[in-house]
């Protein structure tokens, strides 16, 4: 991973700053990286390939500050955190690409589907029908393509 | 309760799950305004007395939709309930009021204050900082209105 | 079902007015499936395909909340609930499918295609010319798979 | 028209371009001054003092597009517009003033208290309930401020 | 003027007031459509044949209100109108269209390609991580369409 | 500085963890103290002060995202970061305390009362009338709060 972010480096030659470099111990971005891999295991090489050419340090932001800093904190754990995102993420309704992934993430750690799909009705009270429809068709998409995988 | 949503569980013909179907003698009115009183013992009363005159329906229908309809539901436990609708009012933005009721009713069925610091911080990464932050202030609030009575 | 509505009848001390009665023998569900099928007579069938395998009670729910407790209303005509949902749905912008569902029914129950255009210039006043780009173009693709069809 | 570009050409004193003055009949924003003052003989007043120091080109621009281009067009009856104005400010939950300004412009053109009450609980279904909540909140309050003047 | 609005007032065929026509010199249209094709020669042209029969008027307007009225103002350079568009387009997150036309437009007039990227870090401060993210994929498939064309 | 980060340190008491510490040069902490001073000399102490018993983490994120992070990022110039952050920040219309503060911050740095008196104006194009409305009127709330000390 160290020769992974000299290789990001190399990038710096467009000028951007480089992440801090932890001299001992897992980096930010190590710590990150893992965090988000227990989440989903291609996500962190998902993000790296999508932003590589137009902007991998947001790639590594989100590494750093959403999973590092932030997912890794203590005082809520792992489930509570992915059901909150995916509740904010459909009250949204502007990020179907992420509220499908946090559904993935939510499974993946142990949400039961039908605790997504109680959210996703809950939603109706706060944000209205058209959220909760299309919260559950995200939901919905998501079963489908792990069924057929 | 059990028994009565074991016959919830028996599908009806077109493939839904029946209503609640009410404990003897209680309405769904009843049912919804027994819910909300779990959160906070004062707001069906502050509800009826807000609106009776421009729009006592609209109090009923969050009574029976939100808190018999939805609310009571299985599938989601009251406080993950709580989580995700802290979440989603922050991510919205629009409703202040709604969220510091719903601030002060996750802490009523013990949602931890520490718990709904980390859903604001949370927020930070999906819906950006000024949502975060105004979550913050709203909880700010309600806990120095609740130290202060 | 009846016998329990005229108890509801009895909340009305505290003044609410009355859930709608519905005629001998409809239930809720009954009433909302009726009104949804003037807007559209396919619609209720879809929701039950669309959601039978994945939450059928939304499907149920919006049934029954937006259609039996909801549209058939009095105090506000068909075409100005279309009309206010239309603009609504333009003005939010995260509901796409949505918006031309209600669309359709409203070109259905008698608004004219030059009140929806309408609608959507007045938008550009309020949410922005995009908001009002992307309900105009919802309208175009409505008014060519009608067409086409 | 050469002419009054040139005429509008003159920069104020403060950079902008003046308004277009039309020497006969009546202008885009007199036409517009007349449009809204039929919603309320006060608000081209307030406008111009509200944004004096600050904007008088917004007051202006509102005048002129909302009023002249937009509200004045044939299509679409001017308790329609208000109707759809209002849904579309409730839903977007950011602009209570601009929606209790339309709420009075609504009764001050003949829409019914009732049908704007009724707007707002349909917005729960679209909406959700805290924008249909504080879009009642916001009826309440012109009401209560037209009561007591 | 009078009497151009007297020439508006014949209504057209499908039932709208006709563009103001100027008999001499550039009218707000021709100033509007030379702005607009400073961003892209061919948005005018697309705007008109996109719209020209479902709602003509709505093109008109963009152009008039968006790029005569108020693109063409002095006191903020077209770049910085261009970064503060992508700006609000982003963090709205419901005009993909939109956002991607005013990425292309940047460019045109000079924007550099890092500096929308860094606009889109940036957003993930103010709206969040997905708004950032689909910015910065909007960024992306304007420079792949671009390449390969 | 080190000082604070130290008193700071016994907030982890309550469960969080650290930031990260640099062991040479500034820590993340102190580059985003010193660039949001850069905006506006109070900002820090007010952020610590205001989040010091609710969520002192917050307020330590702001600093160490926002603007070490990112608003110390080469590529777009602190002016034009100002500017795009108006525009989202009017745009989302949900940001009321800090849209003041970054029209204040923009205005220290050099972005003229012109400037983003036509960014408000700008607006109106993208997200309606009522957007640019607010903005201005909280341009306006600045420039009066900024006279009268």
């Amino acid at each position: 991973m160290v020769a992974e972010r000299e290789q990001e480096g190399k990038i710096d030659e467009v000028g951007f700053t480089q992440s801090p470099s932890f001299p001992e111990g897992a980096s930010r971005y190590e710590l990150g990286a893992q965090s988000l891999s227990q989440l989903d295991e291609n996500q962190v090489e998902n993000l790296q390939t999508t932003f590589k050419d137009i902007s991998p340090d947001l790639a590594r932001l989100v590494i750093e500050y959403g999973f590092a800093d932030i997912f890794s904190r203590p005082g809520l754990d792992s489930q509570h955190r992915e059901m909150a995102t995916i509740a904010a993420l459909t009250a949204m309704g502007t990020a179907l690409a992420q509220l499908k992934f946090h559904i993935k993430a939510a499974l993946n750690i142990g949400v039961s589907q039908i605790e997504i799909r109680e959210i996703m009705i809950l939603m109706s009270v706060y944000c209205g029908f058209p959220a909760a429809i299309n919260g559950t068709l995200a939901l919905k998409e998501v079963m489908s393509e792990s069924s057929s995988s």
